[in-house]
């Protein structure tokens, strides 16, 4: 995808891959250039510093990351940015995703994290794409076409429902 | 405060005011002009609709939303809006809350909220200004020297705990 | 089935047909009239606007709601309509319908919904028909016989199980 | 009140009646006859059984059950029952209300019972008037200007929000 | 098994027979003869009621009951029965027996019911042998041995272990 | 009170004494003998394991053992003697006695703890009267007097409560 | 106190001082030298990193760290040192500590943090003091006299119990 | 493997065998001399009260303790034994492990345990080597160079991401 990458899309573990390709495909999807990493806040803290102090610099306007568990990452990346971060809960094999939940979402006042559902990467890029639309009008006309275009599979899908209980 | 307000927050019920206000104060100190609202989901629903669907047509660029319970407000704020939506989950009488921030954070696949913790209405005014900040760099400058002050006051406190363990 | 609708079954997405439709079986075994739809609080917020303030208008007397995680379906309908609005918490992929449960419970003062067990469409159905049967004496009549049935089904599996176990 | 009663309001214990009370305050808003008794699953099992029985025989409409803890009050009279039975979960001392939540709702397929939010007599009370209404144009009509003059109300909020704001 | 039945097993549903099975087999092992039943407190109510509160004369000691969700099983018979009341809490299909335990176990003053944990009938059957013991000396005896045997079981085990990881 | 002991009230420290009373005062009302400890599983494990082992070689029928927290006393109790074991989970400071009760009833195979709700030590009296009164059937008259005056006493309620409400 | 610090006493913000200067206590009572410091995962991050990554250098030998809520402070100084840290889970205002519970505890392979009680301060400092035991004869000693006198207090509370009921 | 045990891995069950021997795993790789040993808190009180009191006495540093459901293992161990005692909580059937985390974790004020997360026997076992290198100077430097490999692995996969999107 050409041009500069406004999103970073970040994960705690490669194993997380299948989740948050879907915010990669949003974001393909409205053509947005992203970068995806594979940075741990406990295994490879300083990376994550490095990454997360430098992002705003290099350009990007936003970070998504998921991680599952005691999951820092989004928080130790919100810890040395100014920007808006997006975090993904993932669901973790032992409670559901309740646990990466809670240590995303319930951050300490003065440092933010956006928290979407657990393993909802699709709807992080969707976020990503509506921030990003703030300032670029082109974006937001997508975005308001992405939801007519929902509503209209909805409609779609009630009419399929009606005609299937017919037969 | 002069100009365009460009961050709505809104709130269920005026009970929820004190924990609400401390978004307001957040964008006071930043110099964000904003507009408070009561919108109920339930109670206006029409209203509600209204002002969700006509939101970014004014000006507005993101909504901070504040509900307990079957906390309903931002998700249907989202339904209606190409903007961001902040969701604050407020503490409820019986459940602690964890009945808001489940309402409100695992919204289904194609309309994100950004869910900050429980009562934390102060984060949800900061990522406002992390958003906005994005296409105004004063405002982003503000946010890192916002960063730097808490990272002083944090460390006078380390300080001051060293002093009074010596007494 | 012969008639007018006197139930609606919404669901918020066409996946959630299978736990669904066992309110619609119940409404066939009592031969009570009604409609089945796909609406979605998020994604066809007028549509389901419509849909609950002209319900009643047109003759519907309780609509039964199903959704998941954040399931403001059956609140959205309620704050529209003055019917008696029923609701199906869907078990969710992440937490088990404790979401969808909690979303669903805990409504404001002022706009009730009914909610039943976790993906116990059956009993949604079986609660409209208790509903109807109210000025409706034969279908009151059929409620008592189904009690009835269900009593002596539960007293052959007590004897089958004695037979069973002598064997 | 003049009339036959038309709703049972049932508590566990008179320890529950000022969260009951609410019930009842609603259905004398609407003057609907109504009466109320303290009857114990547990303690008065066969008063229980006795009322539950009786009470459509008696011209009852449904019945609003409170309890707390294992709360089986409202299960053990829709065993009994051919009416649709509401259910209050009641605030327990150690666990917030969250058994009496489960105890109420998770009901076996076959008996249904209606739930409403933890200590929400209230909604219990409207949603009986909801039920009413479906025979009784205008208790329908009542309930409808019930939800104009809530909407008016939360609009008023939201002006002297505005004005105190601005003072 | 010869003499008079001394225990009830009974449980809410024949599909629970797999669980409830256990408890049959430790009675059949301690050789304390007992009844097998299917009993609803939801759907078979009177005879719920028949049965507890002729158990004790008939020369029932103690009754385990298994039931899942709004599991009433055990709380009903208490309400009945002077005896001992053992609570097998089952594991539920959407939270995980979480409900059945807190529905089994928050049971107002006055009326107890002994709980063990999610699916543990065997438990619940060496509880009755327990209580049994406290009149028959053999039994106690029985159980004593029994213990016994666990501890050699484990010693086995224990050894095992370490000639598996020498190999 | 005359006579050997019949049963153990154990707690794990002397600030559960206020809750463990009640399960005290029932055996005074039931005039049951029995003897009142502090015994810790972490900090005397010695004189637990001296106590459990002991306990039915000098005439203790069933011990009933309060504890909060990762609540080991009764399953440590459990583990050294054939007696039935009844435990009281208390209420907790930070988990609301969640923690106490998992603690307490999720037992392993084998080794059965008989579990009363959270800060329910008057239930484990009651259930402790229950379990004697099978080989006392002067014992077991008592209880079912006591089944009948709290009957009573719910009937005096709910007519106070008409009388109340008619002022 | 005299020598080198061997144990860190971090806490995220100087309101949790009241619950880690239990810790603090614990280890003047063994007479083990300490440092005491507010750090903040979130505020400074960079002071953390530096403080975990020479605290095994400058002579400490374990690290206690008390957070609440989304608790990231023990993991992220694990993610820079060689020693075991100690956290300790702050009860929050709104979830009662679980949040802080299942941020500490569940940190990925790789990277453990050994976690005590909600609030369980004082169980940090004596773990802190077991650990440094195993390489200083005399600390060990103190602990199992310690534990003794634990031992003779339970014992005399017991013994006083008894008086106390005899009166 | 060479030289005297410093290690104790203990289990309830020989059935946590495939979760526990990854804390073995991990002390085979450091060169850490271990036993293992299969011991119930319940089925074999005496032995573990021996196997707690005299480990300390023969050499052992630590003792890893897995256990699920009630999980006693670990608290019953640190009652005996001035050893800093490791607890992993097994996930459980029913309750996926939150039972054993809060039966682990949540131990009172003097009798501390350290607990790891759920099923992370592999911390458990790297928790071990982090308290030995604190006596052992070559072995906190094994785990000094073991961080530096995992953070190479992450980067080794951040890299093969990038190569691997590029395709």
């Amino acid at each position: 995808m050409a041009g500069k990458n406004l999103v970073g899309i970040v994960m705690g573990s490669d194993s997380d891959l299948p989740v948050m390709k879907e915010a990669a495909d949003v974001l393909e999807e409205f053509k947005v250039p992203y970068e995806i990493r594979v940075l741990s806040a406990h295994r490879t803290p300083k990376l994550t510093e490095e990454f997360s102090s430098s992002a705003h610099g290099k350009g990007l306007k936003t970070i998504i990351a998921g991680a599952g568990g005691a999951a820092h990452l989004a928080g130790v990346i919100a810890a040395y940015s100014p920007l808006p971060i997006i975090a993904v809960p993932i669901k973790s094999k032992s409670l559901d995703g309740l646990d990466s939940l809670l240590s995303m979402v319930q951050m300490p006042p003065g440092v933010p994290v956006a928290v979407v559902g657990i393993n909802q990467a699709k709807n992080a890029g969707l976020l990503a794409v509506q921030i990003l639309g703030l300032s670029d009008a082109s974006l937001q006309e997508k975005m308001m076409k992405y939801k007519k275009r929902m509503e209209e599979d909805v409609i779609k899908k009630d009419e399929n429902l009606k005609l299937k209980l017919k037969d």
